[in-house]
């Protein structure tokens, strides 16, 4: 069960409104990277975690935490959009301050949500729920949240590195120091579980005899002109332990030509394929 | 640029066509764990990529690769659906088998593709190219495609558990070992570019004076009525070497609460708000 | 700032797990009169309420339960999907039971989530959040969230209805009441406020010189073949006191007909438009 | 069966095109407090209504008049984009308002549609159909249908604010009237059909025994440090007339720790979670 | 404007509702074969028309024709949906006839529109706009209309020979002449426009010399192991009467290796990227 | 089975970078007129073509070809945005060419994809796989791929008007070329199967007794105050031969009136509809 508690969980402080910035901040409410992704990824994860229990408890924990980083991130947008203009007069209408709302902010902060966060990305997509990666395999959703906290701190350093206002730094300071404890506290749930090794390849549960194991060992070249490029992927172990890495350049083909033949009667072609 | 060979990367045989397996094996084309989405993604990380060309020849590479494997996909979904019924006859009205097209199968097979494949996932939800995850940070993006494999070979592995056609079962152990090797082959990268270690936190190149260091350690436990559980991201040297785990139990508030004041005239609220 | 304690708000028991059952129970997830919804609709609001804060206070009280309510459904989902079928095998293949995993189930339940609950709706439609309707106009969004719980009370009478087992007939009969309390809890915002005449027409601070008045108390009857059907919206006084109430039989167009002439030069058209 | 009459509904006069405000326009044709919305919403719920005829006419009735408001706006926003440039000369490339082009309009309406309205939204994201709200439920739906008009007579008035463009100010004037009254015209068939208390809680076909009565009327208060806001929803006879409010300060979870146990063997799970 | 008259544009009727036919029934109001389509595409294709009147004319009087299409199928569904089940009694659990409605039926016509059409397809996704083609160039649109009747045709007699009820197909063969009429309408626009060729290339305005023609003419073969297939399309005079077709066997690409460098400082890339 | 080599198929050279038009030439990677859309409709309908073999190579052979489009695109983007601003530097805030990264380019170019293509298009809205026609019926689909290069075709012009750059008008004159061949190529189809007459009304298959025939050649004048337009579509033999165009003025419905009745009970409907 849920509970709320009235202050934010970090301090927002905005010291010159930006409508701006407003919709660049979007992209960490509602964009792939952003909270409310992380937030109902850990929280279905959770609730359909299996096995051992500290992990559920550490995805509804987090997911828990991600949901005041909504509440942050909203907040900021909403700070950055007081004073917005709401009217186009006649004595503003060649200020670019006022067209660069129309230019550079998101006009439905203006016609939509009475100038406040919208649970949109920075180009006024909304958030679609496919993107909450729950697979029900524990190695599966870690990798899953990795990355999501991966390109959260790429886009929160993003952020940073653009605004130049001293409040916006510090809570994105906050919160790319909160994206790198996430990154990792997640890769230390596979450590914790045996290590990346063991983990591999996910899922670690598949019974050799269901893998063409023959295949699952070559880097595949399908470029016609270039050799392969080597490295840790073209030879020695593999990393699961179990083979060795080759190469197989110029791949040929191991299967037929596909062919369907005519199409059936009533199934709704033209004559001509019948 | 893209060539093509006519004849299929690995053989395609149904023992005995099944409309509800087709549906099923759309999740493999056009669900999220599925080939389109790699082959994007893969195919739009190449387009991006910037440093080590080595990457970005195994991103093209791979992405070509499964293109090939959607096409062998989408020969294996038409030849299910041979023979599936295209008309509800008196006498067949009450065999489940045909009952089953419309209960078990994708009644869009029948009515909007004629019997073959769609970029639609198993619950003829269409891909959208928004899960093309491509950051422009090596390090994201790999560990974006390592959980693609991850997704795909446990999607591919629960198809091989369902199915009992020796054809298709055939078919998913090809499957399952490439994304065995694709999997590593991304976690390889990663290896090849100094580690785990060294790539943590990504982006790796955000300078620790814009993160509040501070924060960037601790488990933070939400959890009310429970301890913090335990476990390697708790306690000892982070996995970055940066700093070392701690738990913050039963954590307050940072901020203060927040509040926006009246509505702005004109913005289109209530009176009873301005 | 958010906190979680570890019990549900409300006991979930399943008698009969029915994989069925669970696809249904996904539309009070993810569906359009579903809990994500809410939660995240009183959610949004919260963040930009201006004015009275009691309302802002209550918007995120409403949305944190609802969050303890996402979290009930999806014990449920999983607890119905206990012991669903992974593989076809022989013997069971003309059951109707494994075949209604098929046929009736959501085969992304098997495939993709591990037996358990997905953000979608029982189609496996992905919740999106467009339909968080919040505009920061709080006589708009009382009504909005009067919808969406008149919704979700008519959604989890249809599923009560529909069920015949005794735990899910028990929780279910929780949510109906609590979607009872918050119907009537934002309607009793609206009375707070001064009720809804006050409240009429929506936003009450648009001036009247902004409004087509002589256009504003007639019922329009487009109907060629009828008479305007009469009620209280035909005559008597208008709900916001402002006016009486009219019909409009067999309107006449006020403007004129559009024309756009020409295509411009260079825009793309074809020649025989410029 | 539908008809058309040549001459729009209400004029429609640009007096200086602007192409920023046709993108603006574009919330009120394909947005969700838009036009194309209400159409399609009352024409199923007409499509779908059971009970009181009248009802029934006026859906559809009102469906054909927001067809027209459609009509007015696709013309509206036609005339601001006339002239708009299709071509970037040396000499404007520096003219802030050739500039606007690509800042503040649509790039679509020169690119995709020749200049003329698109059923998109004011970001330029496509109306999509599941904003069609039409339950069966004849309460649950006229909210639905003021709720609409709620939302749309709020963006009107906002565009309204914002343009100084005279014409363009008529015709908002006029669509803030019908806005006006059909706000009323959904409420006044709640007060025809016997008023909101008897319509309430949604539906009122629920029997009693169907909903856990003692959780019916109280405001749950899930924020840790405060103390319920009180108001006509904490106490007093309930809306519905079934009840008294009340408020339960700092709930306590009325159900148990969910728990899934282990994983099911050939589930795809990895192997620690079996 | 829009006017309507009471009565079915065609008579419908249903001689045994069916559940699962309701289901197929929703690919024609909101697939991208149906009629929700071509009503909205004809109607904004109107709105931007520009040059011949007598095509826009067309375009509006056959988008209110589509429109009163949608009307007769959304009856047709809540036909088939008359006495479909609504609770599952521990009698009829077994019986085939009410587990279709689970399996082969779309749960949301029980759960969420109560027993009516809705604006989704066949597997419950609903229309979105973005499927509105209208470019404003008359030639692209008039194809766009063409094959969106096509499309409808196919479908049509897709459920014509699905079906077996008498009502239901004199209602589709209603259909399927209408679409007949329609797709030649649409070509009918283009032959008195001056006829095909004269149309190509399409758009027909855009002068020669923004077009590197020596690339205008041949057949790319990209297929390694095969030589191009001959037709009418690798040689002769071109359809457009300005070149002479060819083939061009075993391309070579006539650009460059795409190479970016580096990345930038401060873009959030790693560092061993920049 | 595909490859690829490693140099693009057409030059792609950027004079002077412009993130503006970065964004707009996503339209023709991402948008319903682009690259990614013609690649996977020409794929889809190759692995389900049925009949006439050469047909599925060109289909397979074009939509190779199209994937190397896509490349090309994609390299253009990331030219366009090489050296674009990633910081808001004191000096640079008032600089129009910065503002303008904000104002007229995509944001998530920034903060999503580091300065490389995204597979959306000029609104920044990802391209979803509905947009894939393939219906299993030749005509239809060859309909779908003209009517798909008549919108590319009108892109690329748009486009090429638009810029003022050498190298991306050089890029875009070898589109267009390529779009003229493919328009005809699809056309060409057409003619080598019979040519226009006999393909239809599509599918040619369906049965003259499937056809309410005395519906399927008049012209349906909805438009109540006007006449119906003449022309090719209105007199005179009909374009498949089977009939002669007439027109229909002031047209009657021919059905009844529709009517539900009362709603069923336990249907979730308010009282006073049962």
């Amino acid at each position: 069960m849920f509970h709320h508690s009235s202050k934010l969980q970090y301090h927002v402080k905005v010291d010159k409104p930006d409508p701006q910035f407003a919709k660049l901040l979007q992209q960490a409410i509602g964009g792939i990277e952003g909270e409310i992704r992380v937030a109902m990824q850990y929280f279905f994860q959770a609730m359909g975690a299996r096995g051992d229990d500290r992990i559920r408890d550490m995805l509804m924990s987090t997911a828990t935490e991600e949901l005041s980083h909504i509440e942050i991130l909203g907040h900021a947008v909403a700070l950055n959009l007081e004073g917005a203009p709401v009217s186009l007069q006649e004595e503003s209408a060649k200020d670019p301050v006022v067209n660069a709302i129309l230019g550079g902010a998101n006009p439905r902060h203006l016609l939509s949500s009475g100038l406040s966060a919208m649970p949109v990305n920075a180009n006024g997509v909304p958030f679609d729920m496919s993107h909450v990666y729950a697979t029900g395999n524990i190695g599966a959703d870690m990798l899953a949240n990795v990355t999501a906290e991966a390109g959260g701190r790429t886009l929160a350093s993003r952020l940073y590195n653009w605004t130049d206002d001293k409040g916006m730094k510090d809570m994105l300071a906050f919160l790319i120091a909160r994206d790198t404890y996430h990154q990792e506290q997640w890769l230390a749930v596979i450590e914790e579980l045996g290590g990346m090794k063991a983990a591999l390849p996910i899922p670690n549960s598949t019974p050799e005899e269901h893998e063409a194991m023959e295949h699952s060992y070559y880097y595949l070249n399908t470029l016609m002109d270039k050799e392969a490029p080597e490295g840790r992927w073209s030879s020695g172990p593999s990393l699961d332990g179990r083979g060795e890495y080759t190469v197989k350049q110029q791949p040929e083909p191991l299967g037929e030509e596909p062919k369907l033949g005519r199409a059936k009667e009533k199934s709704g072609a033209q004559k001509e394929q019948m």
